[in-house]
């Protein structure tokens, strides 16, 4: 297993490949965490349910410098990760993980870098899976579709989102954002599916607005996963999400506080 | 159409030019978001009266890190935009956009690459156009003058601004001012038009001080535009401003109020 | 004696080398600046009682811009600091020093230059000490260790520390954390023990945590050290970390209140 | 007059000489912004009195992003600034300015910058000149000496400092103390001579402060100056001072307030 760098002295981040695929007619799905953590619950549920394998890392210094311990009392750095999952018709990368930037800065870099990554791998459309914060809580939750080309909301027009242009959403902010307007100057097709939940700071992991999303983006791509499993799948990510972001948010504070490096667990 | 990139490796800024163009003698009117967004409107109704020509892109990671949404639902990055106008006597060209450096060491380099790029297009005068606050609320907005060499001020003196030393304005921050500053070094002429509005938080749009602006702008020119349209068109630009605006501010409090990268929108 | 730059252009952190040793099979030992100074006490400690021999230090920009006066009026600027030691077996690499980074990207870049340097003088076991917030005042402060591979449990499990998951300790921020957690990716095996202390702001130096700190470190590494003077020994160190760490603070919160560079002692 | 650059493409921060001189065995005395300007008054009044040459100037990303308005409406970037005086005995260089970094990483950068530019010019000596926050109000200020090495505390034993250890004084900030910390991997002596003043926000610039930074100073360099029109001098530059200062706090205080660039005059 051979390690390979995508990157250049420039930038820092770094995207590790640990086994080499090729890929037929790639889209790539990112679910990364953010308000209610939608996208990371409904991706890596995905993940889970189509057993899709690991094939690369990326890690980079606009991530929080801290370590992760599990259970067993092993650490690992903070990390977003590829997964890839072959169909019939076409196949898929799944784009998951810890974090995202903690800097403006850091956003732009790393998701050039994600995005320079996607088009050597020959992907063609990128979906990204957000939430924002709803303050009618609905039965069925409110999904709103944002394209990065016109031409595109004829094709998703019938898998159960809102075009209902700046109304509701007038900007995204990070990966969900960034990834499908930079995709724009690759000729790589776009689509964030944003989701309505109360979000931080009343829910950390919202199961329904990420069920409401998997609905959607199995009408989108024809994948097919089962539900069953996706209250107690979350019930599981929950506990540890909770854990890292209350840390997280903990370390980013005492950062802000004027508590210094000193006071680092460290 | 080829993309032609400005810049080098050690700055991640960039200007894509998408038409290149040869000019005549060019001045460069510079109008980019600030109080009272004076010289973003002014600068973009010059554009529309005039029908100039876009013809490249500024893209820099010190922008914040969002998409902007628009009508359609259609998304696109942060971006300052550069237009030419062909006139018998001279070239000219507007720069606009989305967005100042949300950082000051952005400031100086998105500045240092607009300089360059005025430069390498033959660019012998800068003209920019901002607001300060001004508490009196006149029927006929103050207009100050400020250039980067003693010799112009008898040039512009009789176009309607004061000149009247830094008893009002002593700095002037960001593209408006650096530019000018930046100029100087380069040989080429630089004047800052600075208008006085209530600006923020009271008035996003303020139409009477890009009139004055315009106005001033035009003695300075001699370029000629209608200006019978300018109320109608603030009126549509102010909703788009307002809109940008308020979510830019909203998303560098989040990241300022230690809600971290996990609680935005993504 | 000549010295020698560790590190390429891209990186303003430096390492410089002033006695180029060569070592047989070094285990890195580090404790810097941290809750209740544990680490940085500990090894500060060992150090002194085993006579350890500075061959490098470390410096960035990313420390806190300031020089360190003595009682003699003499200053130096910020620094880490490498020391070595050899025994019968085995050698030993000491880290210590004044400061950590001040800003997360600083934590990524000074942490790879140091593993990378570790790598480069055939490190192969990294043990990093450090503390954390514990509101149990104990006789006998308890000891967590966490590694970067599970398989070294068992190694070190009969050595006093508790191996009890993520329970109290689930992140590790800093050097202490990343040193650990970037090891793995150089088969580099890793250890962090970490002390309860009541630490900031209480207790700015905790003698009986580093003392637990050290029994466990002993056993670890078969390195034996008196413990009698280290009740004196901390008594020495606490004066000079209290006025440093003071000052950082200080200065920190001097930057943060927007009390301009101006407002510097400068 | 050829411009010429000293620097490489890693940094931003640049020193453009328009002199090319030769010195003689040259001290280089250092007089930036910071507490009640004492540093910054005494250097800039040596310079008038001494009638010293400017022959370089540094410009730097990491300054305040703003052009300095004069009183004939004319502006100018900010800056610091290299003048030259040569005697019979050795020559001088006097380096004042506008500013210091916003940033600490970028006090590494510019203090890195000038400490190549002094050793390039030959440099053997730097004297750097700041205040100290001081509660009592002596009629006349206390003075402390700090060195970069302890054989330098004889040569100046005699010249009105005290070099009382580091019980007033335990750290030094920015410049004032990177500069002689720096030149000591040089091989350069370093004298940092700190005045006792009532300092911001008090008294902005502190005449009191700075005559007795200059007695000292004369002691230390066999440099004579007419003492007499210092309060005269020290009038003028208040004033100048205060305006450049206020709005530079305005400025760093607006980007903290969660105002955004689209705020700034521009």
């Amino acid at each position: 297993m051979k390690l390979i760098f995508i990157g250049d002295e420039m930038h820092e981040t770094k995207i590790i490949v640990s086994n080499k695929i090729k890929l037929k007619n790639p889209t790539m799905i990112v679910g990364l965490p953010g308000i209610g953590n939608v996208g990371r619950i409904a991706v890596r549920y995905m993940i889970e349910q189509l057993k899709a394998k690991k094939f690369a890392e990326l890690y980079s210094p606009y991530f929080v410098p801290v370590i992760i311990v599990d259970e067993k009392s092993v650490a690992r750095t903070i990390k977003n990760e590829f997964y890839y999952y072959k169909s019939k018709e076409k196949d898929f990368i799944f784009l998951t993980g810890d974090s995202q930037s903690m800097t403006p800065y850091g956003h732009y870099e790393i998701n050039g870098m994600i995005i320079n990554f996607a088009k050597s791998m020959g992907v063609n459309e990128i979906i990204t899976i957000g939430g924002f914060n709803s303050e009618s809580i609905d039965e069925k939750p409110k999904v709103i579709g944002v394209v990065n080309n016109e031409k595109l909301i004829k094709k998703y027009q019938n898998c159960g989102m809102e075009f209902s242009g700046n109304k509701i959403i007038s900007t995204i902010v990070g990966s969900t954002g960034l990834l499908i307007g930079m995709a724009n100057s690759f000729k790589i097709a776009g689509l964030s599916i944003i989701v309505g939940t109360p979000g931080f700071p009343t829910i950390i992991a919202d199961p329904k607005a990420a069920e409401a999303a998997l609905s959607v983006l199995m009408k989108v791509t024809n994948l097919k996963v089962n539900m069953k499993e996706i209250d107690q799948s979350v019930k599981i990510m929950k506990d540890s999400i909770n854990k890292t972001e209350e840390l997280q948010k903990k370390i980013i504070e005492d950062m802000k506080e004027d508590k210094n490096t000193n006071q680092y667990i460290g």
